[in-house]
């Protein structure tokens, strides 16, 4: 089941993916359909029951950004064993976490826009939605507990990222995570039997990365996270990049002002952004 | 002026300190408070119009986290010169920043429970609540947008911090970092004209910090956090902790269970929170 956040005309709503286009459910988003406890049902419902007349055609629905509100945006670096050697580390016994916030995430179709950095760089990923309210689980409860799969891609401003031993502030800048375009439920989509995450910059290919490698996988990154923090239906996280980021080639690669960055996972679709960097050497200093 | 979430009975009120005790307001916290454009006015009408019957006596009010639902918490790491240089580090050209949740906080005298680490370090830190939103801000329109300030302990879990690179997963402890007693208005306390962050241990004191010593001004923060992410009304930011932690210790100290960890800010309050370490030994490993 392809889950998804839609604008048609002046309004967003939740809605299911049908033969023909997309069918509205009873909530503005999924963030607010995934906080509704008999979500499940109410999908089951609307797809059993419609009439094709509900269904709001392709061609008149823009996807947005699924999860609009999350309380928890929680990242993994180093989570592919070739992005963590093209970095130069060592495979960790633990995961790497950093935080976003729900201001850092953007629509799938959104231009990207920087004004403080240069360093613009790709991190093509999968994403997990968190379906159930998680604390001290276990990797089966956890698995349980997945509402389904996304594309991300953690744009990093590395100048940011690398003024301070913390990654944080290179992470964070507003509405420049692209996140969609829908939601895949577990049922269709297996990143331990293997996924692949492909980014292309202009149409050329410069990542491609299968799940199938990732040292934990999204089942024990919940639990590993639920340990010390609640999560809760709708919050998000990031599982890492594979490698080919533009700071691990050499020369180092930047984003530049018009640059077209795909993000693609099979099974779940693909986010196309637009680079625009507003900055003229003009880096923010404090 | 000191505002304040309290308990009363069976309800929580924002509420502002005035003779004899608390007037309520009209939000169920600060966080709902701050969120109302007018809320200072509110305030201004409360406290011009009230009759002694109104206000709440001090003994019949439990203060609780003032701010129980902000979207942000970010911290700053390294911004005492002392801290700094007994963590082995030079001063920094930019502020060190990473990010907790609004389920970090808890209450000013509440228990801090410990089951999957045996590190537990105190960090007594001024704390920033913001009053209007900031995005790329400069230092005089941060300063124009602080609430307040209120006291906060960054109880941190070492073991967890140093896992990884990333602070992170030993900052977000679900409830460990205390949050009050009340936030005062910058009309009464000038952190720029230096106010004492004091924490002592079972009676010891074990940090005297002076935020005149500040590397970064709370006013500098904000304006920085701004440039890359909005901040709004009610988020939080703390503006770290000086010398005298317990990991900076030779040999280094942790907190032990039934500890009593008071943490205060004269001209704010006091915290005082027991420690209580669950785990035996049991550090959960992944």
């Amino acid at each position: 089941m392809k889950l998804a956040t839609i604008r048609h005309g002046a309004t967003t709503t939740a809605a299911v993916a049908v033969n023909g286009g997309y069918l509205p459910l009873p909530a503005r988003n999924l963030s607010e359909l995934l906080g509704t406890p008999e979500w499940k049902h109410l999908v089951r419902v609307a797809t059993s029951s419609h009439s094709s007349p509900d269904v709001i055609p392709r061609t008149e629905a823009t996807l947005l950004n699924p999860v609009p509100a999350p309380a928890k945006v929680i990242c993994c670096g180093l989570n592919y064993a070739d992005h963590i050697l093209e970095m130069g580390r060592d495979l960790p016994e633990y995961p790497t976490l950093f935080a976003k916030f729900a201001d850092t995430l953007t629509d799938p179709d959104a231009e990207i826009t920087s004004e403080h950095s240069q360093s613009l760089d790709w991190e093509a990923e999968l994403a997990v939605i968190v379906g159930t309210t998680l604390r001290d689980a276990d990797e089966a409860e956890a698995a349980a507990a997945i509402a389904g799969y996304t594309v991300a891609n953690d744009v990093s401003m590395r100048d940011w990222q690398s003024r301070t031993l913390q990654w944080f502030q290179g992470k964070a800048f507003d509405a420049t995570t692209p996140l969609g375009p829908v939601m895949v439920t577990p049922d269709e989509l297996d990143p331990e039997a293997g996924v692949q995450v492909i980014c292309t910059l202009n149409g050329e290919e410069v990542q491609r990365g299968n799940t199938m490698t990732l040292v934990f996988s999204c089942a024990r990154l919940l639990s590993y996270i639920s340990t010390f923090t609640t999560l809760r239906p709708g919050d998000v996280v990031l599982t890492g990049t594979p490698g080919g980021v533009g700071m691990g080639m050499v020369p180092q690669r930047f984003l530049r002002d018009g640059d077209l960055l795909r993000t693609e996972i099979p099974g779940i679709g693909t986010l196309t952004n637009t680079v625009r960097i507003r900055t003229r050497a003009t880096i923010q200093s404090v």
